[in-house]
C-alpha cells in the first residue's frame, strides 16, 4: 500500500472538491483525510488530502503527472504531492543554547518526529557534546563580521549534499542571508522568544520586562527577509507577574520555546502547513 | 441560493467521501466546507458538510429522498440534513443562578446566537425580571417532591407547543427525568460546574477546594441517564492557588461556567456536534 | 472591628517591614495579610497590609496621622490607607457595545462587587434600556467635534458631585482628554481588544487577521496620556486558527475582553493594584 | 552575609507577624521577603520568610536555638529554617521513558536547579546512556516480585549514604514501598500523567480517551500511601479534540509531564512548598 499527501491551492471556483476525490477514487484511491479552507477575503480555495493506494502497480510519480494534467491545469492548482514513506530531512542550526536541541533531540530518539536528521551546523563548539552523544554529525561553522559569505556556502554545501528539506534555528542567534531564504522559501522554521508581532527583534523578555506585560510568549515562524515578520506556524504564553525579574522571564522562556518550536516542526514535517501571502493554514 | 448541513455517519469503507462529494456535485451544488473523522478503535466514519445549491428550483426535502435511496442506502448511513434558513428552537431552563441566563441573553440580543428562545422555564421566580427585560416568556413551574410529574407534563407540553429542537440547563438544580431524556437524546445541554469527570455530583467546588486542585474547571455535555456522565462537548480550566477560598472557586468558576455553556450551545445550534458512543466529534 | 488596608512603597531599606508591623502591633492592630515585593532594578520596596482593629475608640483618621508622623516621615514612604467599610465609587463610561456592560452588571447585581456605581455615562442612547433594567442612572452626553469641551465639562460635573473614585471605559470608543487623566491618575481604567503592546489603537482584530496571529488577547490597562501604554492591570489570551474570519475573531475577543476588564475592575476596588514608573503591582 | 528561609505555620493567633519579623530585626537580619496564609477554615497561619543577616558572626545554627526558644515555643510553631548556600540532594527514580529525565537534567547542566544530584536509581537499563552523558552515577537496582525488599533495601542504602533531602519519581512506574514513604514524608515527588483526581491509576490516558475530554492534564504531587491522593503541587492540562488517538494524548502528554514535573521539582527545592493536612500552600 502507498499513502500519498496532497496539499493544493487554487482560485476558489465551484467542484474542486469533487473533481479532486473523483480523480483519486478513479485511480483507485481511498480518502481517509481531507480537510479544506476558503480564504473569502482572497478568493483562495486550500485543501489536503490524504489517500491510500492498494495496487501495487500504484506509482506516485505517474500520479503526479496525471493529477497535473488532468486537474492541476483544470483548475490552476498549485500542488505539492508527497510519499509519506519519504521522510523530510531537517537541518538544525544551534549556537550555544542547549534547550531547544535537548527538546528537539530527545523527540527524534523516542521515535516522535516524523524526518531525519543529517546533520547540525554551529557557529560555536558549546553544544557538541550533546550532538555526540545523540551520535549526529555535528559541523562547527564560525561566522565571523569577515567570513560570511565564505561560511555560508559551507553551510549550503552541506545543504545541498545531504539533500536537505528544511532548516530548522533553534535559537541559533544568527541572521540568515537572503540567498538562504530564497533557496529555502518558507522551509526555514525559526523560535522568536517573544509573542510576535509584540517586541519584534532583540532582547524581548527585556522589552516584556519593562513594558509589564502579565503573560509572555514565544512564536515560531518561517524565515522571511524582513525580521521577524514571517508566517506564523505556532504561538504559546504563560503568565508571568511582578515578581518576575528578566531572569525568571528568560527561564519561563525557555519551556514556551522549546514546545513551541517542536510543535513547528512536527507540524511542517508531517505536511500539515500551508503558506499564502504571509499566512499559515494549519491542518489538523 | 439554498444551504444545507449534512451530518453523515456510518461503518467506515472505501469511496464514501468520492461518492457523497459526486453526488452532491450532480445535483448542482456547491460544497463550501469538508471535515471528516475516522475512529479507527471503532471503525466508524463521521462527515459534515455545507453545500450551496443556486438552482431557485432545489427542495431540501427532495433532496433528503434522493440522499436517502442513493448513498445512505448504499453505505447503510445515519445522516441528519439542516437547511440553513431554519433556526433550531432553544428552551432554556433556568433556576436561582443568573450568571449563565445573563450570557445567553446578552449573546443572543447581539445576534451571536444562530437559533431562536420560545421561552425560559424556571421552578424558582428570582430570574424573571431578567427574562422580562430581554422580553422573553418567562413560565414559573415549581417543582417540589409531590408534583415531580406533573411538573414535567407542564414542560412537555411548553417544548411540545413550541417545537423546541432543544433544551440548555443553565444552572437548572433539578435533575431531569428519563422520559425527558428519552424525548430529547442528545439534545439536553448541561453545564457542570467541574472539570469531568473529576468531582462528578452536588458541590463540585467544595471537593475541589478539598482536594487541593490547583486548576478547576467546567464541563458541558449531553444529559443522559447516568449523572455527569454523558457526551462532553466543551470544557474550559482556569488557575486557582492556596489563596482561594470555596467562595472565590465559586466566583472564578462563574466566568468558566458562562463561557463554556455558551461555547457548547454555539456548536450545537451550528450543527457541529457528532455523537456516537457517548462521545462527541466537534467539527470546525 | 475595623478593617484596613495599608498600600505602602518607597525606597528599599533595611527593618521596613519589621517597622511597620511593630506600629500596627502597638496600636492594637493583628495583621491579617502581609506581601511586599521589592523591584531590585529600581531599589523600590512595595507592601500591601491588611489589618484588623477590635478596640471600638479606633479611629482610622488618627491611626493614617500616627502612620504619617511616626513611619511615612521616617522612611519617606508614599501610603494609601483605606477602611474597608468605605466601598469604592465606580463610573461606567460606555458608547454602543453592550458585553462589557452587561458582564459588569450583572456582577454587580449578584454582590460579587466590592464597589458602588451611581452612574453610566455614554454618547449614545443605545444602552440605555441596559441602564434602566439594572435600575442605573444613565447620563446621555453625546460628544462631537464640536462640544469636546462642553461635553467633558458635564461628566466632570457628575463625578465630582458624586465623589467617583475611578472610571471605567467599558469600551467607550473615546479617547479621554488630558483633563481628565490628570484628575484621575491611574484611576481610568481601559480595556483595549489586543494583546498590547501587539496592535496598538484602532481596530487590533483586523491588524491580528492580517498578521495571522495564531493567539489573541486583551488588555486592561491604566489610561495615561500615550495610546494604550499606560500601566497594564491584567491580560487574557485565546487561541484562534485560520478558520476564524474578522467576525469570528470580535466574538472570541468580546469573552476575553468582557473578563479581562472584570478582572481589572475587581483588582482595582479591592485595592490589590500598585503602581509605579508605568508598570503595576498586584498582590494576591 | 547569610541568608536563610523560614517557613512556619501554627494555629492563627494575633501578634504572629509582628513577633517573628521584630525577632528577626532585634538578631540583626533584614527580611527580603514576607508572604503568609490563614487557612480559616482550619484556622491556621503559615508564613514564609527570606532574611539576611550581615553580620559575620552570624549562625544559622544559633539561630534555630534562639528561634525554638524565644518563638516557637511561645506560639507552638512547627518551623524549618534553611541556610541557602546548602543546597537540597534529590535523588532521581526513573524506569524507561526518557522525557522527564532529559528535561531535568537539561535543566540540572544549564544551572536552572538550585540542587544536586547525587544519582540516578532505575530498576532498567535503558536510560543509562543519558544518566552517563551528563556524568551522573547511575545505579540499576532490577525489581522483581520476589526481590522487593531487598532492592529498597539497596535504595534507602544510598539514600542515607549519599544524604538524599527528596526524592523525584521521574515516571518511575513502581509503587514505592509504606516504609520509603515514611522515610520521606512529603518528600517523595511524583508526576501522575493525568489531571488528578480525574483518572487515578494505571493508564489514565486510555480512561481520558475513552471518557472523550477536552482536555488533558498532568499532575505532580507528593506521594502518600493512597495512591495518587497525596497533596497536589503543581498541575498543567492542554486541549485535545476528538482527532487525537491514545498515542498522540500519550505525546502531547509528555509535554505536560516534563514541564509540570520540573516545575514541583523547583518549588520543592526552592523551599515555597508547605503541606498541611494532604495540601499544598505554595509561596511566590
Amino acid at each position: 500500500m502507498t499513502k500519498i499527501t496532497i496539499l493544493i491551492h487554487c482560485k476558489d471556483q465551484p467542484n474542486i472538491i469533487a473533481s479532486v476525490t473523483n480523480f483519486i477514487a478513479q485511480k483507485g484511491g481511498n480518502i481517509v483525510y481531507i480537510d479544506q479552507h476558503v480564504d473569502t477575503e482572497q478568493n483562495i480555495f486550500f485543501m489536503r488530502l490524504e489517500s491510500e493506494f492498494l495496487a501495487t502497480a500504484f506509482s506516485t510519480e505517474n500520479f503526479k503527472v496525471l493529477f497535473e494534467e488532468t486537474l492541476a491545469n483544470k483548475f490552476d492548482m498549485k500542488w505539492r504531492i508527497y510519499s509519506l514513506e519519504i521522510k523530510p530531512k531537517m537541518a538544525l542550526f544551534v549556537s550555544k543554547y542547549d534547550h531547544c536541541l535537548y527538546d528537539l533531540l530527545g523527540r527524534y530518539n523516542s521515535g516522535e518526529l516524523n524526518l531525519v536528521i543529517p546533520f547540525i551546523i554551529s557557529n560555536h563548539l558549546d553544544l557538541k557534546p550533546i550532538a555526540d552523544s545523540f551520535k549526529i554529525p555535528f559541523y562547527h561553522i564560525p561566522v565571523t563580521k569577515d567570513n560570511k559569505e565564505e561560511a555560508e556556502n559551507k553551510q549550503l554545501e552541506l545543504l545541498e549534499k545531504h539533500g536537505v528539506n528544511f532548516i530548522v534555528l533553534a535559537r541559533y542567534m544568527q541572521i540568515v542571508s537572503e540567498k538562504l531564504i530564497h533557496k529555502f522559501p518558507n522551509k526555514i522554521i525559526n523560535i522568536h522568544h517573544s509573542f510576535l508581532p509584540a517586541f519584534v527583534g532583540a532582547k524581548p523578555y527585556h522589552s516584556a520586562y519593562k513594558r509589564g506585560v502579565k503573560i509572555i510568549g514565544a512564536t515560531s515562524h518561517y524565515v522571511t527577509q524582513e525580521l521577524d515578520a514571517g508566517p506564523i506556524i505556532e504561538q504559546d504564553v504563560t503568565r508571568v507577574t511582578h515578581t518576575h525579574s528578566i531572569n525568571d522571564l528568560i527561564a519561563k522562556g525557555r519551556d514556551l520555546e522549546k514546545i513551541v518550536l517542536s510543535n513547528a516542526v512536527k507540524l511542517h514535517a508531517n505536511r500539515k502547513v500551508m503558506v499564502y501571502n504571509n499566512k499559515t493554514i494549519i491542518f489538523s
